[in-house]
């Protein structure tokens, strides 16, 4: 397996700004970018928590250029490019490789529930075939609790043997650490890289030959995740993991993309922020209060977090 | 409520064909559709079992167009136009209210599980008021088995009472006729319209107020579902209610998109029919063998059907 461009550390499904339209907002989409690779997180842009799919392939394609246009390095790219329909996995997955991003996210199709390991192979398959280009570096996007389509051991065996240049990791979102665990134990070893969806995680993952983590609070708390990502061996790492581990649980007593969203536009200063699009629902007020109360008492902080006013 | 353009009757939701190359097939797609009007049933094009969800919103508005630019009358159309992505959403339903589409099917966003009911609210709600058409009628589409995001009895009241003139029935496939009865029994006095979505519930639901049924077989089985729906008052109905159960319960033993699809193969002799696309699989030789051998069995027939060799 080719072991260059590979992608590693902590990666953000970075939120998605709109504007009061409900339209795709490039500027702070931008900006947030920049301030996440600045706390050496990168880019997991589309994934679940960017409600990626709340937005169109066009809509996806245009950040996504807007972003590459602005400077932002493609080599810290993930993009989630994986759609219901086969036609708009191969657009989106093809313009992320023309782009140069070091890696596509890709969820299985979601739709069609109780479909076998053939049809998903035949998916990731024919993009692949149909991308047509050695530069594609494939991370398979298993998210069960929200997808309710898997993507298990067999299929993941399969693929390697058969893509072994191109499906090259693995996000598990199944929040399911003997799941992760299996990932770990029969992939790993040969070079595969497996990121925990989130960073509770991370510290396990990287005691079992993990590669980091993707994770929803990555958005909000990057550079604490990342530290641990870089000093997991050192003494202090376990504490360090129950230090992330109280952001993580204070975030997830509320609805996880609205709060994030919420913690952003608090600390930035800047409402807009708190925008999502339907069938999401921002936090009411009493709820955003009540969520930075809660992260005021664990003394949490955004440093440098900077968006347009 | 206003009842003009109206959809009653049965509505089959057109099996979608696609070439070698998984490509929609646009030739065959007419015909098949100008042979079910001939069988008396009207379009659903678009629907869980047309695959629509594997199609990207260009590859359906293509579809659609040639349908039209064919002859075939809007009128008899009711396309499935609800995807996640809001924007996507919007594209395809003021397309086909500008083609002049008597209906639009609409599942709600589909990724994102649990979501609110004012979520789903505020999603609909936009997409009426973005497309900004006084035609558009909207049919909700509830099928929880497959879309795991439940169109509840609240959120149909609400949406009737904001939107009478344009949310103007429901597609209800639970497959639950206790959640259909309740919704004909709360709605249909009103002049909601109440298609069950499968012929099973059609002579039930008749009874009860129903407008007629959307249902997978009425792609096989057309004309016989169809005069059910013209004679429920009929003495014989419940003998043909349960004649149509033998047909659809042959079909229900095979995974129902890809025997659907072979039906059609084997009744026009048009192998081609058979394919499908990626994450669903086509029957093998042994099942399609076995699921001719079982409709042989119960005499079933596919009258006039055609297709181009």
């Amino acid at each position: 397996m080719a072991s260059a461009r590979r992608i590693k550390g902590v990666l953000s499904p970075v939120v998605t700004p709109f504007k009061a339209d409900c339209s795709p907002d490039a500027e702070r989409f931008i900006k947030q970018c920049k301030w996440l690779i600045s706390q050496n997180v990168g880019l997991a842009c589309f994934g679940t928590n960017s409600e990626a799919n709340s937005l169109s392939v066009a809509e996806r394609i245009e950040l996504l250029d807007a972003l590459v246009a602005a400077g932002v390095d493609p080599e810290r790219m993930m993009p989630g490019t994986g759609c219901c329909a086969l036609s708009d996995s191969v657009t989106l997955t093809a313009h992320a490789v023309k782009l140069g991003c070091a890696g596509a996210l890709m969820l299985p199709p979601f739709y069609y529930k109780g479909v076998s390991d053939e049809g998903l192979f035949r998916n990731f398959s024919e993009v692949v075939q149909r991308v047509g280009d050695s530069r594609l570096r494939i991370y398979l996007y298993h998210i069960p609790p929200v997808s309710q389509v898997s993507i298990t051991l067999p299929l993941i065996e399969r693929l390697i043997k058969t893509y072994p240049d191109t499906v090259v990791g693995i996000k598990d979102s199944s929040g399911d650490w003997n799941n992760t665990k299996a990932v770990l134990d029969n992939f790993a070893k040969t070079g595969f890289s497996v990121f925990p969806g989130s960073e509770t995680f991370l510290l396990a993952g990287m005691r079992n030959g993990g590669s980091g983590c993707i994770s929803a609070t990555a958005n909000v708390n990057p550079a604490a995740i990342a530290r641990l990502h870089g000093e997991w061996q050192n003494a202090d790492a376990d504490a360090r993991q129950e230090a992330l581990n109280r952001v993580r649980s204070t975030f997830a007593k509320y609805p996880m993309i609205p709060a994030l969203k919420a913690a952003v536009a608090h600390y930035a200063g800047d409402p807009a922020w708190t925008t999502v699009r339907p069938p999401l629902v921002e936090l009411d007020a009493g709820q955003r209060t009540k969520l930075i109360d809660d992260l005021s008492a664990i003394d949490f902080v955004m440093p440098g977090l900077k968006s347009p006013k």
